[in-house]
């Protein structure tokens, strides 16, 4: 995976508009050379950002020509004067660029309930326009942050049909992920042709692989979206089985990059855990179980404590809803096992643990012994920090 | 509520066994003076520790005589070797105690996964047993605590049938509740007469109504139960229905005082809060989204920011998997509404939250404005000790 700048047939700029109360980039935007296709992915949280509301009809037509993102402010909460607002804001951007209002897309992540500062978008808006450049990317990406320490970036390119192909993606994200996500948003560029429906389908997959294995189902915050674009500039389009499958796994490991930069980005996080589940029932219940772990303050708290405590793993998997044998259950720390059928494999197995658990990355296998399922799910340990950052967010 | 030194026909003790690596008291022993109904509840967590197995078989036959209690170990995952350090425990008193090693009962609360050391209880009993008093309740108390600051005990005297009447409470917890609950273990101890099947059925009842309003089915420790010892020695006996209503409504009061306990002493906590939804299709939706509202960590941080902070609070309303309509909630911090039909109501009415928050204890009200469905549960805020308590718990 290198890092390139940007993506053929699109440029990006990153500004300070004002709406952060810091002075921070606070305003991006992404435009494509010509009318792109699109694909979106979207929370589930029932209560939703007008953002959201409004990429959502939006991105029916399969078509869209510039995504506007602002940071400090969520736009959600704000009823009809805020969707009023965001309709604004794609305004202002297409009358700049002049094309029709339908194809820009908004995103907004910040604080909730409070009206989005329209007057300071516009005011903005020609240094915007004036700083968009195919090499913007980094200013965009800092541009979109709220408590993320660092900006999140990745790019591959891949031969379809002979031709080059370019897929760079953006993330933004930094909370716990689960229970509480804080915004999620990520924008994927790339210069393949596709149709509209191909895009969804290849966002949706690499969604499930990426961003859902570091959240829930559901359990996203009022903000989140995820956006493919698409504007067919290489020449490149996709057409056969082989090319779209190609296609979906250099979009995976996009997704997959920018999903493990979230977590290793989490608030206040040191460390970068894999908790990986077999020997379940089925997929589902490993999945069950996986969450439970991977979510649970306790377990979480002794990764940043460095602390081999299984017990609080242990007593996470019983509490999962998922019948499991707890006489069956092993749990190795990478390759050191310190459970094995439910037992501690004593004082030497765990100094071994405590030796992984320093580490910034490792896994956790947990061993069901009871059928083939098997998930797992990227977290983050649980530190001082984090309390610090949420407890003085608004402050 | 007034609190007493014990409850008629009970002696107590608490000691310290060396158990605690910090040679803490450790080791607590409630005795009656005449063989007692039983009656207990237990967790629901898959993996149970041996104390669990033991006495949810003991209790079938209706009748305790004592209950010994270690904190420093929760002799869970220990396998059959566990449950025979469990069966040695009990036996131990009863050799003391001179009755059937049946109707002593055990409980454990500590790190998983190591052995108990039986032998140092052995060698703690002798002292165990001389101490006994029946004002050696402040030493029981304080014998089974492990992260909590606090002892908790609890009693209240009520007539029956023209006799005074005892019930008196001890809990141990200070967990975040849910969801990684620590250990909460609860012995009520009362002096009435009543069948077993009496008794189990009032402590369902009051654990439903003060326990279980501070987590949640399903999500309890490895080691969680309440268990309600009654001896009869007041000589009145719980027969007609007014006195066993009038009986239900003391041990309520006992154990949702024991409860708010429990959340006041949540680990690093500093203020006590009561989330209270209204206006739900169903008492079963409230009581959904008010767990999700009481168990989210971006809430807790808030409230120990002291940030009125309601768009976390309407974000998690959203994702409690019930239909809401966001346009209707309104949210109340004590009698200041700072939320109106979704919207925010001001910077002034913000202002007068942001005192509420100041308070050690208040209430956040969420009303849905659909229906008839209620339900409240009480949550403590989260601060950066209960990271420090947990990441160093076992060091």
């Amino acid at each position: 995976m290198t890092e390139q700048p940007g993506c053929p047939g699109f440029r990006f700029s990153g500004i300070a508009a004002g709406i952060k109360k810091n002075g921070n980039q606070d305003l991006g935007l992404i435009v494509s050379e010509t009318t792109a296709g699109v694909a979106g992915v979207f929370t589930r949280n029932i209560v939703q950002a007008a953002c959201v509301q409004l990429n959502r009809a939006r991105i029916q037509s399969g078509e869209c020509r510039a995504v506007v993102v602002n940071s400090g402010n969520a736009n959600c909460c704000t009823g009809d004067e805020g969707m009023q607002d965001a309709i604004r804001t794609a305004a202002i951007m297409a009358e700049r660029l002049a094309v029709p209002e339908e194809h820009i897309l908004v995103a907004s992540t910040g604080v909730i309930g409070q009206r989005l500062p329209v007057a300071k978008i516009e005011t903005a808006a020609p240094l915007l326009m004036d700083s968009l450049a195919p090499s913007g990317i980094h200013e965009f990406a800092r541009a979109i942050l709220t408590t993320d320490l660092k900006t999140k970036i990745t790019s591959t390119r891949i031969p379809v049909a002979g031709r080059p192909v370019t897929i760079t993606g953006v993330a933004k994200g930094s909370g716990m992920i689960r229970p509480d996500m804080a915004t999620m948003l990520c924008f994927v560029c790339s210069d393949v042709g596709a149709s509209p429906a191909e895009l969804q389908s290849l966002l949706v997959r690499a969604t499930e692989k990426s961003f859902n294995r570091i959240s829930v189902d559901g359990d996203t915050s009022t903000n989140d979206m995820i956006l493919l674009l698409a504007n067919g500039i290489s020449g490149a389009r996709l057409e056969k089985p082989d090319q779209l499958e190609r296609f979906q796994q250099a979009l995976d490991a996009v997704l997959t990059d920018l999903a493990k930069q979230v977590v290793r980005d989490g608030e206040g996080a040191t460390k970068l855990v894999e908790i990986s589940v077999a020997g379940a029932a089925d997929d589902a219940a490993a999945r069950a179980i996986a969450d439970t772990v991977a979510h649970s303050n306790l377990v979480k708290t002794a990764f940043f404590g460095e602390d081999a405590n299984w017990g609080r793993i242990i007593a996470a998997v019983g509490r999962a809803r998922v019948p499991v044998d707890p006489d069956r259950i092993s749990i190795c720390f990478d390759a050191v096992q310190l459970v094995k059928n439910g037992r501690w494999c004593g004082s030497e197995a765990e100094a071994e643990a405590t030796r992984i658990l320093k580490k910034p990355e490792f896994a956790v296998f947990i061993d069901l012994q009871a059928g083939a399922g098997k998930a797992s799910v990227l977290t983050c340990d649980f530190s001082v920090d984090y309390v610090k950052i949420n407890a003085n967010y608004r402050s």
